[in-house]
């Protein structure tokens, strides 16, 4: 039917369709479906009890400050809390961090959506992995940018590459260092060490999404890229260096809060705050007094040992199955930390058309091609080991196994 | 300092500074401080036992779905609570409205972002109110709209003027209809009228920014432009019209869930959710189930009944301490609901020139200037009366009547 609506939408609507694979992904809501499709961490490690009693403590004890508007930067002991951390996490030891480092935001898809508004113009390249994070590109397909890829292997992305691809001048750097979504892949230090010296001389700074950095079940953890560019700034109170951290709550603490924190020099703090105000005026006050009081005293660090407890069985049952129910033409990786691992086909086997193969069978997957901004990856998809129970993960990968045999 | 940053940010971040006035108004944070200058609801009113009730038995009896990641569109219980009250409520009487009618957003600013997302290009024309809500003209400025402005007076908009404003033939008509931001004004029912008649002859659709509309304390209620542009259509268990209609729990229950939603057609609530999703993915799912467990069995309907007697009484002493205290060639009007009051001083005094004279003597306003996008008003303010308690009321009234002297 033809409505008022058609000729008002912005010509950027009309680029941000729904895909076909979210269509098909909806059936999975189907009871006994086991959907391997999601980024969704386990419910069986979210401390509920905590955040009952810390509700419980907030409402009683500042109920109007917690119901009322706060400033768009963000609550200022959360946002205290956090600069703590990322001075004395053993992955930043950042020199000096403060509260004018800090930005929260109503997720890490926010941090991003604010990114792409205050950096990104119409035409900007932007330089990402392929494959790379999904909701990164739907944030900024607002914005109209054009990418540029690096490929990224076994240990993430493919440095050598980089100097080519900082011809076509990127405003910026973006990628998951540790436990990538989707590929579960992880920058080696090596790597780490060289992408600061070669963004750092070609003046470009990088963004780096690190929901999953804490999720590391075995190895040896490694420094943020955040901490290997710290520099020395104008002021000893704050971090500056060229790099713009995201991480969340989400993933050590539940993603129901919808909140995260940008760490960045204070002068992109202030920018993408102003971008915010347009946005939403600020993140709920409610979730964000409710998960101060919960983090404080060091519950985090202590509940985070449950999560990877449950992730690390979680990825061993996942393992053992596919090693047991795939065909030998199949390969995978082994994450040590994180949410997903990443599968190729053989050659020629297309993801996408083994997904609507899967489905009747009531399980799923996220086709590979996906996550490629500029094509490739159809032989691969994504698995994701968090959510599923152990027992869901050893009958949904057997059934994968005939779909994929 | 020279940094990396200066030469990254798009276009769009120039536009948006921090304004003169917000600087201003930061001082307003200091002891003893009286603002009227905040759009903050009265903090005594909030139902903080009744939120803390609801958040503990929420999190007793569905925690991990509460903590969970939720779908875009919002928490289907509140949704569908929110489509009952669209089709009860008198001011909209909607003979049909269903989940599909009504999308979930952080905040009414979120509401406003999405518009802008999806329907304005650069360069587009959008028809205001003048003055109007400086929060959408915040929102929008990241997509690069024009603004054509209608002015108004004691009854809202002028429609007489609506007309020949069309001819620039913008993308739709933005109004507060109730208690306008800034100048407490109410559209008359047969403007409203008039108003929906010329739209739809001109096909030109109609944003309906209504966050006051139940903060209504004396006079007759009158009907939603929603309802008068209620249409047939194609599905008769949805709402059809060329109306999006917005409206909050910031007023009604408490700013700090940030839990705000939109009443539209199915087609154009499915277009705002795509873009909702590249934003912040969906609004806190921790907010939207305890809102929706305060609001259940009519609380809402109640609690209002003492927001009203409180705001009334606020008004009343704010008008009977203007009466006494301000000059005689100072005007302003008598608002039936709402927060704010509008005043206008003699021809040719800055409003923005007796802030800086009010500010050493801890009373503040907002000047009127700020909401004119087309430049005026430079001898009006806004005055809010919802947030201070009627003893500061009369002391700030006081303090600002030797200012306006």
């Amino acid at each position: 039917m033809e409505t008022i609506w058609q000729n008002v939408y912005a010509a950027r609507a009309r680029s941000m369709s729904s895909s076909v694979i979210r269509e098909l992904l909806k059936l999975t809501e189907q009871p006994d479906f086991i959907s391997f499709a999601g980024g969704l961490p386990a419910p069986e490690v979210f401390p509920v009890d905590q955040v009952r009693a810390a509700a419980e403590r907030v409402l009683t004890e500042r109920g109007a400050q917690a119901l009322q508007y706060s400033t768009t930067e963000g609550y200022r002991p959360l946002r205290e809390l956090i600069a703590s951390w990322m001075r004395d996490d053993p992955r930043h030891r950042l020199p000096v961090c403060g509260v004018d480092n800090i930005l929260i935001t109503s997720g890490s898809q926010q941090a991003l959506d604010l990114i792409g508004r205050m950096f990104i113009d119409p035409g900007d390249r932007i330089l990402v992995e392929s494959p790379t994070y999904l909701g990164a590109l739907q944030a900024w397909s607002a914005y109209g940018p054009q990418y540029v890829t690096v490929p990224s292997d076994d240990a993430g992305m493919v440095v050598d590459a980089l100097e080519p691809a900082l011809r076509a001048k990127p405003k910026f750097i973006y990628l998951v260092p540790n436990f990538n979504n989707p590929t579960g892949r992880t920058l080696s230090l090596e790597r780490r060490r060289r992408l600061i010296e070669i963004a750092s001389r070609h003046g470009v700074p990088i963004v780096e999404d690190d929901p999953y950095g804490q999720l590391r079940f075995e190895g040896e953890m490694l420094p943020s890229l955040l901490s290997l560019a710290a520099g020395r700034g104008p002021v000893n109170t704050a971090y500056h260096g060229n790099v713009i951290y995201l991480s969340s709550f989400s993933k050590i603490l539940a993603p129901g809060f919808r909140l995260a924190w940008v760490c960045a020099e204070p002068e992109v703090v202030a920018t993408l705050t102003r971008g915010k105000q347009g946005a939403d005026l600020h993140t709920s006050t409610l979730s964000q007094t409710i998960a101060c009081e919960v983090a404080k005293d060091g519950f985090i660090a202590r509940h985070l040992e449950a999560i990877r407890r449950t992730y690390r069985e979680r990825r061993n049952v996942m393992l053992a199955a596919m090693q047991q129910h795939f065909p030998a033409s199949v390969r995978w990786n082994r994450p040590e930390g994180g949410m997903f691992l990443w599968c190729e086909l053989a050659e020629g086997v297309d993801a996408t058309e083994r997904l609507r193969a899967a489905v009747p069978k009531k399980v799923a997957f996220v086709p590979g091609a996906s996550f490629h901004p500029c094509g490739g990856g159809e032989n691969t998809l994504r698995l994701n080991f968090s959510n599923a129970a152990p027992e869901q993960i050893r009958e949904g990968i057997a059934r994968l196994g005939e779909v994929l045999e």
